[in-house]
């Protein structure tokens, strides 16, 4: 990683990233300020380690706003920020590829088939299976005991942890992060009912398609399309132990939360939030930037964008809460009756 | 396999299949027409490609209803159908095996254990490990990184795709499709509450039966008896992520849509459909041809076969939707009951 | 195992378990009355095996409270209970760690870290991978293809199934059963939302510990804490595809049952028992001792230890039953409107 690299990392998290000094030179790990050697990372958080700035051999140190550093700025370059601890912990992160139980290279017991094609910087773990023709990007991590078929592809940057499933012909894009246990591209669930009762399968020959930057939670299922592609867009954040049927298209950068099941071929627009455990009846779509309450039960499309839906079946929050009230009155509804008869009772009589 | 057996297969999907030609001869993969040897099978969808009729040394082409074959009908055999390109499609599928990465024999990785019988044909994975005493059925194909534990059975022409779980004493039919990540067989959800509020196991003795040609979709559980058999007919058809308790019995081809829950020792007839998301309390019947509506929730049996179900709680579709519209109608009710009240005391007014 | 461990085994299932004889020697296995070998342990049930109580070699025998043993009491001992079957069957769970297809030792193909420490008596399956500094307690199980990260902590006579996967850091108590497929410690769904609509990871830097005496489902998700831990508390027993979020805190000898979605930050007291399918809105509470019906929706916390809570919105047991009569009497109440009407229009007609 470069200082320029990382600065713009910190840039993600942090409103204003300030360098000192030169900003030169490849960065390869982080350690202690009091241990740190040329190429690495450091960070000053507390006062007590002011005293190791002018002693440091780090070739960055990532430092308070307020701290005048510049005096030390010559083999050593500095990122000013406002909390120096967080921003070190987010770097940490970058660095910890390894916790995956990958090994940089290609783990011995690993079977890799005929045809693949493996970028620079992988980590293929132990006892992966990949299967023939995969395209494996650069810097790609495999922890152990996954299993890519024939014809996957896997952009560069993603992280595959341990026991990820990717059914033939899937294709992951770029920094992909894909959770122990998700399953990509098993067969979506079609079967034609026969005169007799029994079913017979539909050959499921499409794929599944991720763009970049998604996150799939662990146990989660993406079943590939009957034909063509089930697509997840770019920037796409799916949760553990959600399900999304054969040929649905999920918009770029919209979160889906665990436990939702989608039916087959609904399309969700860009941006979209939809919450715990929410269904989805098939072949519905949502428009952009929509968002859904946990529980609720999509029953037919929704095409106004933004719209906050709530609810079983599904409505619009300000319908939907309006007849939450009336439900929720349905007691007082009662006393009332029960006076209005009272009353017309004692009328009646007194007539 | 043999031309027979590919009209066989066909007449699944299509109501009428001819063969013209001697039908001798076995089919041993599919080919473009242009490039077919003796012993393929190709298909004739577009009209351009009629002229490779009087050329092709294909076994067996598969063409549509109308064409005249007759007189290419010598070392190549024809099966007319309604739909050319869709049968071929189909039959791309029967040859499709190796999708599963898994490589006819047995790999040099897999573990197998004592007193296993293994039929012909089979495709057993890297990394596989396979219990003592286990019976593997003839073209069997157990994908990478699957485990049976002892004394499991599968069925002829079964496929378990990668990381399938079989717990020890699972049965599996003929022509099961297992599909990742799936678990058959864990131990029932059953513990003894004791005076200290902590809970004993209950062990689960028993184990999990399921007959031919059932397909089980990515990470859905089934869990094994406490005594006797969880027992799934032939024909079930079960989709991801469903959650089947321990002692169920599901009856012949019925379906079960994704994040079904079903309690422990809950029998469902035959021929049942039970929507997405729906939850079944334990110990109930449901009789046969019972459809339910995604989402619903089961609290009783329903013994009237063919009924459709829908709702939390559950009722015949016909009360349900009652129900339903006697909810909607609340809002009205409210402003008859301001109506009334409004009447009345203009009437005792002016009485 | 000892005669005595055996004694107090069985005395978690009955009230009064009796030893007739001296107790000495270790029990290796369990066999038939018949064939029963010194330091083996037997059982009779049935009255016609009572003739083999002068003879067995057995070192222990299991019989009815009321069979008269003393005079047998030599080289073999006697465990008297009220059900010598069940207790028998109790028994023979003890002896049935192989059934995870892990034998005794550390498989040659498991793959095992720098710096691991393993207990004594462990059973480490085919492919296990295990990381760097990982702690394997004694007499540990671990199935085929399960994977330990680094710095992972397993205690004392814990089981994990094939295919269970912990990330690094995470800490299982003593006596764990982890069933396949459950993922512990898988990064928490945590996303900080940018100006242009995408979002970043917000890093997942803790773990999750385990108490003693958990058991986990198959294919069950827990998410590791953002920082610190995300805590199952001693005796906890979790049903197949739960979802636990990241932070949660889950009280001792709680019970949780399938499908089951705990949104993060949730606090969830001792002796609670929360049904099949139920949703937590993230960062609630439950006091001690909640029971919460399935399905039901838990949108706030509730601090009055013992509350029984059903429906959704989630209420105390006699108000949504309150509100589920009020809802079916909605039928009802529209009829009574219709009479008030006609009523009202006929008095005002009559006056």
């Amino acid at each position: 990683m470069t200082i320029q690299e990382i600065r713009d990392y910190l840039g993600r998290f942090f409103d204003a990233v300030e360098l000192v000094g030169s900003g030169d030179g490849p960065i390869t790990g982080p350690a202690k300020i009091e241990s740190a050697e040329k190429g690495e990372v450091s960070f000053i958080s507390n006062e007590k380690y002011i005293r190791y700035l002018a002693q440091t051999k780090a070739s960055l140190v990532i430092v308070n706003r307020s701290l005048a550093v510049e005096e030390f700025a010559g083999g050593t370059s500095f990122l000013k920020v406002r909390d120096p601890y967080t921003a070190f912990v987010f770097l940490l992160q970058k660095f910890a590829a390894s916790r995956t139980v990958a090994k940089r290279g290609i783990a011995a017991t690993a079977v890799i088939g005929e045809g693949v094609s493996i970028g620079e910087g992988v980590s293929i773990g132990d006892h992966v299976v990949i299967g023939d023709r995969c395209s494996i990007g650069r810097d790609v991590v495999i922890g152990p005991n996954a299993v890519l078929f024939h014809d996957v592809t896997i952009g560069d940057g993603s992280v595959l942890f341990p026991g990820v499933v990717c059914y033939d012909g899937t294709r992951v894009g770029k920094r992909a992060v894909l959770h122990s246990g998700c399953v990509l591209g098993a067969d979506g669930f079609g079967f034609a009912p026969q005169a007799d009762g029994s079913y017979v399968k539909i050959p499921q020959m499409g794929i599944v398609e991720l763009g970049d930057d998604v996150e799939i939670g662990s146990n989660t299922t993406i079943d590939r399309a009957t034909m063509g592609s089930t697509v997840i867009g770019n920037g796409v954040k799916i949760d553990n132990l959600v399900q999304i049927g054969h040929n649905c298209v999920i918009g770029d950068h919209t979160v889906i939360v665990s436990q939702v099941g989608i039916s087959g071929s609904v399309k969700i627009g860009p941006k979209c939030m939809i919450g715990g455990q929410v269904g989805f009846v098939g072949h519905l779509e949502l428009a952009e930037g929509i968002q859904v309450a946990a529980r609720a039960g999509i029953t037919k499309s929704f095409l106004q964008p933004g719209t906050v839906l709530r609810g079983y079946p599904a409505q619009p929050m300000k319908e939907q809460l309006k007849h939450e009230a009336m439900m929720r009155n349905v007691g007082s509804m009662k006393n009332r009756i029960d006076q209005l008869e009272a009353e017309l009772a004692a009328l009646k009589n007194h007539l």
